[in-house]
């Protein structure tokens, strides 16, 4: 079944499926979707909806089964399949990313770094290969990399994206605080801003609810 | 006018006040909603719906001046107020945030950092006071700091929240993998999550429209 959903819902049962991984850990067993919503942020029935664009589950009423809910979500969005990842940028940020231990377990392979120090690349200590960034075109290919986290510059954003789109990437995580422009039928962003967090904050305070 | 929004306006609203902001920039004088719209991944409608939720701007049908909307974000949602900050817990990725330098052009003022290793904290070369974990009420508290980005270790990041809320911060960005778990009429989370973007990614590549 290859549905087309909207990002909106997609995004939505990513973050359903991160929940239900919390509870099965905290050893809970059904959940509702007033209780999904409440953790998302969304009303019960935007859930209900996202959940029922996937086809059925197999339960409802009393709420979902939590494992049954998962392996549900699990499949029907590709989890399945290991995807392939690489960090663009090795400075501090970058670097951190690369110590990251979550990425094997939720199905990531994070299989190369680039930077454009030659020097930096040479002498860092790492558990994956590094590479020159001149060399990204070709690595990414040869190893069938699909997901680019980029961590570089923000001077150097936009030109560095235009290599990971040139090089075949699919989905780019976007840490460099300025907006990058891709051919979106052909490669995904998202964009994780802490700035902007801090002002959502910050208008919640001003006038929240 | 203090009027109540809901979290995903004030969200929405955020990232338009960012998107005039890479306007102005690129000195780009008018935009229109569904300009807007497709920037941030939503209908036009729900733009001009949740810009109307401020009043009145001035101008519509053919759009909006950018440089007018951008100032009448900014008062609406409060960014003319400076709002302390700290971070908490200094490994790679708090070490990270202490450089990263949009904080002060963006309204925020990052005054402290703390980590519960006292070696690291009397080692480090940074440009703020960091102070030992255990000094971080009194300190908030005297500060007179309202938001806390939270990068420590996954397994204390629910006891550090909790010593965050007795200190009276009132809104968290919470970089652990986690959720944290604060009453939420006092304190605001925002939860950046990599593996979460990630699996948007995949799963758009597997079912995206």
């Amino acid at each position: 079944m290859k549905k087309k959903l909207s990002i909106p819902t997609i995004t939505r049962l990513c973050m359903v499926f991160q929940q239900c991984d919390e509870l099965q850990i905290m050893g809970i067993l059904r959940v509702s979707s007033t209780q999904l919503g409440k953790a998302i942020g969304v009303p019960a029935h935007t859930i209900r909806k996202d959940i029922n664009c996937l086809g059925e589950v197999g339960d409802t009423g009393s709420g979902y089964d939590v494992a049954r809910l998962k392996a549900h979500l699990r499949r029907a969005l590709g989890f399945d399949q290991i995807r392939r990842a690489c960090i663009v940028g090795l400075g501090r940020l970058g670097s951190a990313l690369m110590d990251y231990e979550k990425f094997g377990a939720s199905g990531f392979s994070v299989v190369a770094g680039f930077d454009s120090s030659v020097n930096r690349i040479e002498t860092m200590q790492t558990r994956m290969p590094v590479y020159p960034a001149y060399d990204m075109k070709e690595v990414i290919q040869r190893e069938a990399i699909e997901l680019a986290l980029l961590a570089v510059p923000a001077p150097v954003a936009q030109a560095t994206a235009d290599v990971l789109v040139a090089s075949g990437i699919r989905g780019i995580v976007n840490f460099c605080p300025v907006v990058i422009n891709v051919p979106e039928t052909q490669v995904q962003v998202r964009n994780i801003n802490v700035i902007n967090e801090m002002r959502v904050l910050s208008s919640l305070m001003t006038l929240g609810e």
